[in-house]
């Protein structure tokens, strides 16, 4: 057929990684959602009979970049372990037929760690030196990638419970950050860190926010566990906060609906998401108390990133 | 890749598609609905920034099969006629990957009139002999060829205007259905009638309701005009009214918005929908009132005649 899509395998999503700028993808998505110029529905979660599992729909329309398109994302009950696969189909806006059908494992993975990084860009000290990593598999090593030039990262504190268990696991922290060290507990790596990046699949807190000190960003993330959460939700009520998106992550974010079940916090204490802050349109962070950024993730994101794998892989 | 997804543009589709079932896969596929195994999420509509125009996503997961998916169809403002595309991703419910992407253009103009035609083998009159088609174009053909075997058709009478303004339209009928006749108004093609079939993308009504009979069937599908209706509101309070499911179809169709709103009629008068047809677990019609059956058509149906479509291709 001519002008056929694009269908790439995660192997070969792998080569064209590297040469995607992620960061600079998320950094202009953030503008153009700030500007109204893409659009962002909610996520759709459909079960599947018989308690088989689910899959959930994330779906984006970029106007400037001219795409649309789907990450459909299932979680597949098996004897063993369950399947957890992503795959995006990418659109155009101008012609309305296929680009692209790709694996979106690891897109998934970059795309967070660099939202989490442009949030660190646009809330973290200015004059930060001290970064700490709770977490050391792949979105925690992504993390790293993604955030490693924003600031200079005097010390980089990292800490997982997988630490002691795998000689493996440090080597791997040495070769891609040469200033790591290793800490023997959560707390150990947070605490006088003017940075902490929580990067783990955990759905209860992973570090004791006693620990957090005024002007330190705590950033978190999301996984498929209900209500997760990997801060003590009490934290918010202390904290300047912030998230990804404003019209969906409270209403989603576990920490943030027990905070508001259970500790009397409200959902207009939220000072600013990543779009207000791209076209600066939403106070910064008072200085006066610590700071809070939670993603939930987009599926702007997802079509964002496919599409600069698209570019890469068309070139 | 190993077990690259089949991509499947319009012209392989329509290769394939004489040789699928569509009638068949949709039996099936109410069945599941109708016990359960089949998961009908609604459809999402999003709009493009600068009324660019939208996309509809239409989901579905038929656990029986073992399969879920996504259409994608934009709706793209050009400076001529606008864009309109539909594209289907198939995805298996056993690894998680993707099976076929595919052009889904043709898929839902023969699942639409293949619904239709389930609907007309469940309420339609056993000894039925009459049938009128109102429309001419392709959505009115595909229905004849999925009604045509249902009962035993004597008289065929088609209506649209397009008729008089072209020769070529009355052939393409005569080499469709031989017993084909042609009327002058939709009023002449429906009076008497034991099944009446609209097939346009009117968004007002296309035949004066007061010549459908007691016990005459008339079907109506959906286009993208908002508040669309192929037949006078008023007409749901004299007829039984049925639908394809009554979980998303009463607050969408236009006819039924309206009749709620401005003429007392109610979604509980709504006697049945498909997936209660296929397991017996409605009311059949009364034989004391018209029968009215109205389509917006599902993702499910979408996921089924896409499956139909991979097996007959990987075949």
């Amino acid at each position: 057929m001519s002008n056929a899509p694009l269908v790439l395998d995660a192997a070969t999503v792998s080569r064209y990684l590297p040469h995607i700028d992620v960061l600079q993808e998320m950094r202009q998505l953030f503008v153009e959602l700030g500007r109204a110029q893409a659009v962002q529905p909610a996520q759709t979660l459909t079960l599947f009979p018989d308690e088989r599992g689910d899959f959930i729909t994330y779906l984006g329309a970029a106007a400037g970049a001219g795409v649309f398109g789907a990450k459909l994302s299932p979680y597949l009950v098996q004897d063993g372990p369950p399947i957890i696969t992503a795959w995006t189909v990418l659109m155009s806006m101008e012609t309305g037929q296929p680009l692209m059908l790709c694996d979106a494992g690891q897109l998934t993975t970059e795309r967070t760690a660099a939202t989490t990084a442009l949030a660190v860009d646009h809330l973290a000290k200015q004059d930060a030196t001290t970064l700490a990593i709770i977490g050391t598999g792949a979105v925690a090593q992504a993390h790293w990638r993604q955030a490693r030039a924003l600031r200079q990262w005097e010390k980089v504190v990292v800490y997982s419970p997988h630490l002691s268990q795998s000689g493996g696991v440090q080597q791997i922290w040495r070769d891609l950050c040469p200033q790591v060290t290793f800490a023997s507990s959560a707390e150990d790596a947070a605490e006088g860190a003017d940075v902490v990046m929580l990067c783990t699949s955990s759905g209860t807190p992973v570090v004791d926010a006693a620990v957090i000190g005024t002007g330190t960003l705590v950033t978190s993330i999301s996984t498929n566990v209900a209500r997760a959460h990997e801060i003590d939700p009490a934290f918010l009520s202390a904290a300047d906060v912030y998230c990804d998106y404003r019209q969906t992550t409270p209403t989603t974010a576990g920490e943030m609906q027990i905070a508001a079940q259970e500790h009397g916090w409200s959902v207009d204490r939220v000072q600013g998401d990543l779009p207000g802050l791209a076209i600066a349109q939403c106070p910064t962070p008072s200085g006066t108390r610590p700071i809070f950024f939670r993603s939930i993730g987009l599926g702007l994101e997802d079509i964002a990133v496919a599409h600069a794998l698209f570019r890469a892989a068309s070139a």
